[in-house]
């Protein structure tokens, strides 16, 4: 029985409007049955904001992503703001008007990885947008209270809807295990290299190079104070940390957010003995990785895979200021536009970092 | 032999002028040998700014701390920045004419705890100005290369002069394992306390509220974004915390600056179940601690001696902005007011967070 | 509402024979209503063996433990091996006829704690026998599965039911962050230090010392090969290490496992530079702690609550014969004889590491 | 001016007879001029057993590992006991007469790497037969003292020069973060895999998978209680730990140790979500790596090379009890017979673990 199935015969269903992507380039908005029953633990959210990220876009174009394959109608999004709209009896730090954000991932609260508080690698984990399961560009959902979170005032939704793929970056830094006054390094210049890299520099770093070969992504990082934009097709990294740092060392921390294949031997190159790269990116296939250069470093290599426990530090970083995402926020479509939303986001043009859509009502 | 001793049978001494501190309350500005000779891997350094810290005012004030008792005149200061005059024949990293600051413990390279990267714990490290060591207040010293930086064009000589204590900051920062958007509490206001707040913040905290019973104390807190003064004669500090976070939970890390051996119930008080708790402030005595409280929490405490590797650290988010001490620094004196400037600095005035010397010429 | 009404009101009650603390000093084998509805996701277990540990007796002798007061007839226990006997629906990795032990301590999975995998210091944590929950001297218990272990064929019902002290060492020694041949010292030759030092040693200690006054103590620790039992009445533990390690050196790690506050100078003084201090007995009161000594060797303090995510690890250990506690059984009791059980428990024998009472038939 | 230029430069050398590496497949007993000048912090040491490594015999058969190449004659030999003869003046931890072992890398104690404790990451490092550094393979050697360990009077000679190669394994295990009760598997069954199959074992697991496809290689781990051959010819890891742990889990450490780029797929299929895998095993060119298979669980890979800080450690194990290396020694060739010995080594017998060449006199 697939989780989709399951989901259904535990709960019950009601007709809802959905950016449903019916399958590899056909998406529609139309009526689809979704998951309505509020449990003790959960709330129901009315959606305000909804992000587009860059899994959305590849399920649109390419129908799966890894094992993951869409072999029935699914709503898409999983980066969400709203409002809540109901609690279950249980439910005790969220009420009923508070504007929240979700956590997209709901994982088996018993499970051995749960218990250890690596819910995010739990195997039973259901996660909005994921085949089989249901995403958020719907006007409602139901979800758990565990995996909502308020937003403070400061926030506004458009940013509440950031908190996701922050959420990412942050999980990046935390794996790191940044100290402060790290020298850290970027490979990539995407909408995640940018936010690894914001994360980064707000979690210690005293400055971060970010690198890319497109002079319009790295335009991107050079309106932040802190990230220094390197194209690599002028002056490699080891080249830039030669002079920082002397030819024997290199930065502290290598955070790969490229997911392209080529760009390892860089970044062994560009880490110091004893440091540690954190594989954000996905390459497309295996790569090619010089196991023996990682070794005579002996460094550390982290991997990212989504995040726990971190959707509150998100949250506090975004409300004090220390982290500001709302310039990444490139256009905002109303939800009737959301196909053209998502055909644009197909284009990948580099200065849109991020596209959302607003699902709720006008209020901000 | 006493380690004085011993450096001087290793070494040629020099007759330099010098603030020797003769015996308790006792200063004068006068000639005294000092060790001159340049090793291989050595340099020779014009001193030109020098901060007092408390540690020297208390040697002047009670003639010892602790175990350490001034039993023959000592050339005291150990927070110094100066030019690099000359350079011994094995040093590559550093050349005559770099400005420079200086890390004033002396660690024994081959001892077991240097080994393991935990010098400030070498049981033979040697520190300026703890007895019988000679500090900096002269107007050159010999120093080793590995011990000594260079300051970025962008950091002052006063601002290199604020590097060591800035080091224990980053090293309250660096034992803390501080993950980005962690809420942070420090307890004592002075300088320390002040200056482990600007670690944590700059070390990933989303903000840090900041505690003390002296208003004077906390207005230097408040000039400073990210740092929230909190005097606890009007709240206390689980009081703020049960708003932020409700009563169940607390601080993910809490550092104590004030060494008053009454602020421990607070700080366990305080403190997230798991969380952590950093001991910086020295109390005077043996202090009632409520371990079974710390167990319930199942807390990890950690404890700071000096710092270790995090002068560059220092330095590097000093020219990057992130840490900005200058408006800590109330006051210059020029050497040959040395002994005025230690009898301002026993007055112990709230707005005095720092006083400097400047033992060398105006160059900025 | 307290938590002990909160679970009748939640689930149905039935009678069952116990061992009930009336109150201080007072215990009666009778019928007593305990929770007997399955859930979807617990299993029945028919109690075969409980361990009499320290906290049972110390709330029979005293009637609390502080702040946890036995207000109204409580169950004792919470050492168990057993059968299941029921499944409940969604229960996968248990079949009834297993042996099984179980871990007492049932968190709220959803809690903040929970989430990140800390459920040991969960707030609202429900822990057999820890007033108002009732313990597991009665025939029968309703348990989470998550929270119920299977025994390897090669553990014993007597040996299951010492899972849970050990896991407390185990806790202790996950906590310390021990490395392979680190040197260890613990303090306190009761059941609680015996089970420490062996888990130390299975984690990787070359050998440990284990230290106490009273020789009836130290001869159950000299039967373990591998333990170094010392009586600091002859040799003092610093002593001992001078001519281990050298007098500026010390023991890696050194667990605090006695309660007595007289013992911290001889823990921080037994401690290298840079090691571990790792607290697990618990003083009566506030103790007299010299912070400026455990700073002047920068060590790290960890303290234990119990523990998180270990069973499992206890079971391996004990199946694999890493770690054997069979000899540390002294006595089993019937069920019947629970109160002579309880009084014999009361005069704390040197010779009674570990009293059991076997509750379920003869199975061995 | 390459180190072996400037060790030349620096030091006094002599004329010493000395099992030399012309050129590839070029091996001679000769004189050659070694270094003799005993500095202050150095000993001399009457060598008295040195182990064959693998690379040693790479050296040999190839003429160079990676970028090391021997360009010039070369004195072969690096896993070494024997008996102090002389001490430099400031010698205090070790007296002539001493039996030791020596760590055969020497740091620069002074640079970066050194002073965080990663001495072995340190660029400058000169290591015993790596060219153009000379080995051991001669009749006596002047070393720092702070490299040379003295030989509990239970560990022999044989066991001494065993300590090198032991030392790796238990860096492995350092790095791995054992946690008592892990679950472990080693992939590779020669010498290195055996070692850190016996490093996981003392350092915390409860038992350790070790696999290859070489019946005569999983001989030797069967004689060790605690390790558990596997031939994956016949059944896959994966198989194995689907019943041990189920389909959904894994092991919480994989150590690679086969340097074969083959079993990376295996490797990171057999590691539980959230687990470590510990690459030791060097793969001759960069190997193909499922990057994203990685992240899905979220593993972190640890590299290793060489060690530091733990020859003490590995002595301590050794002088316990706990590791035994005993058995691993196949044969002892005379120094007379060296060549010889390199030849038999050059056959790679599965059974020949490690073959040793006795320097010194007939003293055990």
């Amino acid at each position: 029985m697939n989780p989709r199935r399951k989901q259904e015969s535990l709960s019950k269903m009601a007709l809802a409007r959905a950016l449903v992507l019916e399958r590899e380039h056909v998406l529609s908005i139309r009526d689809i049955d979704v998951p309505s029953e509020l449990g003790p633990d959960d709330v129901r959210v009315a959606i305000h904001t909804v992000g587009i990220c860059g899994s959305d876009v590849h399920y649109y174009t390419h129908g799966h992503i890894g094992p993951f394959v869409v072999r029935e109608p699914m709503v898409l999004g999983h980066e969400a703001s709203g409002i809540v709209t109901e609690i279950g009896g249980g439910v005790r730090h969220l009420a009923v008007g508070d504007r929240v954000c979700m956590e997209p991932g709901i994982p088996d609260a018993r499970s051995r990885a749960s218990r250890m508080g690596l819910y995010n690698v739990d195997p039973a984990v259901r996660f909005w947008a994921t085949p089989p399961i249901h995403g958020c560009l719907t006007p409602s959902v139901v979800h758990p209270a565990a995996c909502t979170f308020r937003l403070p005032d400061s926030v506004s939704f458009a940013e509440g809807a950031m908190v996701e793929p922050l959420a990412i970056g942050i999980q990046a830094a935390v794996k790191a295990g940044l100290k402060p006054g790290d020298r850290c390094a970027v490979t990539g210049c995407g909408t995640i290299g940018l936010i690894v890299a914001l994360s980064a520099l707000a979690g210690g770093a005293s400055e971060v190079i970010i690198t890319d070969v497109a002079p319009d992504k790295l335009a991107n990082a050079a309106r932040y104070p802190g990230l220094v934009p390197l194209n690599v097709r002028e002056e490699s990294l080891r080249a830039r940390l030669d002079t920082l740092c002397g030819a024997d060392w290199g930065a502290d921390v290598v955070f790969e957010a490229s997911g392209s294949p080529h760009v390892y031997d860089d970044v062994l190159a560009a880490v110091r003995p004893g440091g540690t790269v954190v594989l954000v990116g996905m390459p497309p296939d295996k790569a090619p990785f010089d196991i023996v250069s990682a070794q005579a470093k002996e460094i550390r290599i982290e991997t990212v895979f989504r995040y726990a426990n971190v959707f509150d530090r998100a949250l506090d970083l975004m409300a004090s200021g220390k982290i500001d995402l709302k310039p990444l926020i490139a256009e905002t479509f109303a939800f009737e536009d959301s196909v053209a939303a998502f055909e644009r986001a197909a284009e990948a043009r580099a200065t849109d970092v991020k596209l959302q859509i607003r699902v709720g009502s006008d209020t901000p």
